[in-house]
């Protein structure tokens, strides 16, 4: 269990997210996304491709007829599915969710076999190959993917049925991998269920599961390489074998311990980094946490794009190397931004240190939610931060860009983790550590917590992250002592703290400001935090981003798209000394601050189109008014052209 | 023949280059390149791939056996060395060259069936699968390559074994394809046999060989596309069936006279628009003329490097579309830029226009010879405006762009260009068009030919492109008229053109002075060109070049390199005023033009190396003394970062 050394998310059922911003985010996850992923699942959406999710357990069960369909990993969707209606029942009840939730269960569960196996791909075409690609085939992912679901349903219902199934898998896998004579000393291509694990292990108190999640992460990497061991015994395809990262495509060319920067799929990366976090917490792994340290700032100093995202390479999906951030040829997968609030959450429940809620605001409010059209119908694998609809047509580098959210995709790994994640947001926002409440991100809703031996309820509200103010109020019987802890955004130089109008006293700890005193009913935390319009420049490193700037206000990120400001956009120039006007625009977009900003624009008057090249020539630049959109809020609209990085 | 409309080159055998800087590059490719590329096609390079070229003739005349090696193309192998040869011999008669070359035309003959075909890829293969494939397997491509070899050599020595034994394959050719009954309605996926087959009627003033040409463009891309035809009667993968460009990869989607845009496979396609203008030279075709005229502008004006590179994108080795020329993920292959000149000179000989000449003098001096070392023993495919090696090797974008030249290639397509085109620099120098010599390029050197009914002797002396000073000493027995047109090269805006030191009267018509006058014995004409040094802006649409200017002097395009400017070359400016000094260095780089500049470097001094984004921060610019190299000559020292555009 969480040891008193560390904070802890808050139940998610305690916790009643009623947010200007996010409750519009949940509800299309609870409402649309949950239910068009079932659907999917289900093979019965017009138009795209098939999942064959259940119609392969179904096969699996014996229920049906017919050959394995769709990619090797294809499980998991419903681990991400069942988990984001577990989480989505734990604040919304829903009789007939849960029915329908029922009645997968009993098809996912009838595909188990005796020995507890449950993997479709390899009942379906033949248990004896089962273990012989762990490299690629993403067995060890499937389960993780499954407990994940597991836990998040039984906590919601109390049912058990699917948390035993996939336990008595668990289980046996755990009879099959270790470092013991007659145990494969293989570990996971694709990581999660290091992190699943963990779960389970604070679920069950079973030290079994943190002991297997541990062997996972240390056993990882070690010579001789189990994945070439295994690729050369079944002759397996190597796909990375010319490639720069070849085995660290995986995160297994060394031992974790020795791995000192963010590297191959990043998605994979983000995840295992994860579950060490995990693991270095609950075994108290000082070594283990050190590496994460190392990683973490590999990324977050070297390798994140200004929204949260990474992976710099559509090659691999992967980081590259060291600021390498290029924003047209980008992959920025929205699951890997999502790996990287795992991660994050991971780092700020061992060491509430205000970056790692910062990386995680920054991730949540723009390059994760960018994922994801307005409407909830639409998704971006990929998430830009420059776009020029030509290129994603016809230049080869840039196909992979999209200019407009996608319906679904046959691999539909972005939508889910999505939904998982938003049905779940409220885990984000607070911590706790004995008496202290720690406030990470500024969501409106009401918590209801024990503090102090008391029960305390906290009424956030807020119209954070368009407005600076934000207010908590707190309801208690009796007067009594504990902390709050207040984040302070590392966006924000000005910001008022003050207790029923007066200001208040607080000590300032990396990054959160600690409001230590006697509590009373009726209390009312006021927080303003200034959001000016912020010129961003990137680490002169950055060769994409030399000469430009990124225009952010609070958590969020902006981007000029065509739609407003006509297209050529790489010839905007922000200029010197640019004014900003921002205005709430309750019509545009779903309802955001735009911001209205003088800038320039190099005119091509003095060029004769015929001329490529021109010698002595004196860039003629001319006045133009520029609208930013918050980046999220992008290709909602006609589709066209979008830049986060402007000249200066 | 060429008609008098038309202004056609100088034989090779009059003119005697002597240039200080054209002699080193000649020599190295008759010296070095020929030599090598010879025990290559014999497989005798050490640490090198088999070119399997020879040894693939000898299977096919049955004097070994074996199986086919190499790339489907690797008979045009020895057709490009032939040609070398061939004009090489041309200005340096060499005995044991020709004994060398008439042994391996034994070879090469016996390889021929009795039909006249001639290609081992097919005659070992099997001859039954021949024409099956004309889309991807080359069979016409190195019909063509046999063809313009097989003609060089003959002119050089009247020798004419190669000759009868490709005209006899180009005769059967004849037979096979055309529109009626009972041949195929094909034209080759890689094109240049179009330009061998005028070079072919030319010579022998057979019409039928003119005819075949002129059936090979007007067929091609014509409905319904012989190319998707074959390749759904034979079954033949289409690589290009997801690709943007599908047909036009071949410049086969179209009607030659309905393809307005350059597309698809660059070096193809300069050697259709080559072929073209040969045809529509000689058969006075307006529309063709016309359709060449729109390439040519789409090329010139929208897609091409300042370096007179073509082809933005590895993908395919293409064009991509309109003002699209990043810089580092840039192709720029080596013999595009050499079909380019090809093309330039064919349009030049249809109209003396000085566009043409400056874009072949731009190729020819930057974006060729950049191909070959300095001492000719390694070569470039890939010609690149910026490079970092970190890049290079972890991006996957940008593995195609390498840092170091290589030793030779398994497909070695490029340095055998390189040769046959050096080989036969004199003929784009001067054309001739009755009784006026038009000098495009200024190479030093003897011209011995007609005009005015008289034999003159032109002596050229300079040290152009780095001295501004052309002098022509004429030699002739009477006094006689005759006109001497001289390009003024686009690059220049002052120059002085005088006669035995007087000015010279002329008239200026597209771009050329012409010198119209009676002749005496001893006349000297001398050119001043001046050469300030340039800073060049490309054409606001070229998104990669925005806010970033290059630096000319005459003909030369300059770079930045690591070995003389540092790393970090992204943060360079060179401000608003620079100023510059040049300066001949004669131990550098095989003696060069050097310039230095003032110039800006952004500092990271104000940066803290652990934050990645930083708002509100002012730029620190230090000053910095940079200097620049000719292009041509980067990636002859210790491997680095190299830049042509630089932030202004």
């Amino acid at each position: 269990m969480y040891t008193k050394n560390f904070s802890k998310p808050l139940d998610l059922r305690a916790i009643n997210i009623n947010d200007s911003f996010w409750k519009k985010f949940l509800l299309i996850a609870r409402e649309h996304v949950i239910p068009y992923q079932w659907e999917a699942l289900n093979d019965r959406i017009e138009g795209a491709e098939p999942s064959y999710c259940m119609r392969n357990f179904k096969i699996a069960a014996g229920m049906m007829e017919g050959e394995f369909g769709g990619c090797v990993f294809q499980d998991s969707d419903f681990g991400k599915w069942i988990e984001a209606v577990g989480y989505a029942l734990m604040w919304h009840p829903d009789v007939a969710l849960q029915k329908i939730a029922d009645e997968a269960i009993d098809i996912v569960c009838a595909a188990q076999q005796p020995d507890g196996y449950l993997n479709t791909y390899y009942i379906i075409n033949g248990l004896e190959k089962r273990w012989t690609n762990l490299r690629d085939n993403h067995e060890l992912y499937c389960a993780g993917h499954l407990l994940e679901g597991a836990i998040a349903y039984y906590i919601a219902t109390g049912k058990d049925k699917l948390l035993n199934t996939i336990k008595k898998y668990i289980d046996y896998i755990a009879e099959v991998f270790g470092t013991d004579t007659n145990l494969l000393p293989g570990y996971p291509g694709h990581e999660i269920i290091e992190m699943a694990l963990v779960k389970l292990y604070n679920l069950t108190d079973d030290i079994k599961y943190l002991n297997l999640a541990k062997y996972f992460i240390d056993q990882r990497g070690q010579s001789p390489l189990y994945f070439e061991a295994e690729g050369e015994l079944y002759n397996n395809n190597f796909h990375w074998k010319d490639s720069y990262f070849k085995y660290q495509y995986y995160q297994a060319g060394l031992p974790v311990r020795e791995q000192t920067s963010a590297e191959g799929h990043a998605v994979r990366a983000a995840y295992l980094y994860s579950g060490m976090a995990d693991v270095a917490r609950e075994t108290n792994d000082q070594s283990l946490l050190q590496a994460c340290e190392t990683l973490w700032l590999s990324i977050v100093n070297k390798q994140m794009y200004i929204t949260g995202a990474i992976g710099s390479s559509a090659y691999g999906e992967a980081f590259t190397y060291d600021y390498d951030l290029p924003n047209d040829t980008i992959y920025a997968e929205t699951c890997a931004a999502i790996g990287l609030v795992f991660f994050a959450k991971r780092m700020l429940e061992i060491s509430p240190i205000s970056q790692y809620a910062d990386v995680m605001e920054k991730a949540l409010y723009n390059g994760i939610i960018s994922g994801m059209s307005l409407d909830g119908e639409k998704f971006f694998y990929v998430n830009p931060l420059e776009v020029v609809p030509e290129a994603s047509e016809k230049d080869h580098l840039r196909r992979h860009v999209k200019v407009e959210r996608q319906k679904w995709f046959g691999c539909a790994c972005c939508p889910p983790n999505v939904a998982r994640l938003l049905t779940s947001l409220a885990s984000y926002c607070y911590t706790q550590k004995e008496d202290t409440l720690f406030m990470h991100l500024y969501v409106g809703g009401n918590i209801q917590l024990n503090l102090g031996d008391q029960d305390v309820c906290l009424g956030v509200r807020t119209h954070y992250p368009w407005d600076e103010e934000v207010s908590i109020g707190l309801t208690l019987k009796e007067e009594t002592n504990f902390t709050i802890a207040i984040r302070i955004p590392a966006w924000c130089n000005q910001y008022m703290i003050s207790v029923n109008g007066c200001p208040a006293a607080y000590t300032l700890t990396n990054g959160y400001a600690y409001l230590e005193r006697k509590w009373h009913d009726k209390d009312e935390i006021t927080i303003v935090f200034e959001m000016p319009v912020r010129i961003n420049s990137a680490h002169p490193n950055v060769r994409e981003n030399i000469g430009k700037v990124a225009i952010t206000r609070g958590p969020i990120v902006y981007c000029l798209e065509e739609a407003d400001n006509g297209k050529g956009l790489h010839r905007v120039c922000l200029g010197s000394a640019p004014d900003f006007t921002c205005q709430f625009e309750e019509d545009l977009l779903g309802g955001v601050v735009t911001i209205t900003s003088s800038g320039q624009y190099l005119s091509d008057e003095n060029w004769d189109a015929s001329s490529l090249y021109h010698a002595d020539i004196t860039p003629i630049m001319q006045n133009k008014k520029l609208k930013w959109i918050p980046y999220y809020t992008w290709a909602n609209r006609t589709p066209g052209e979008m830049l986060v990085w402007v000249r200066r």
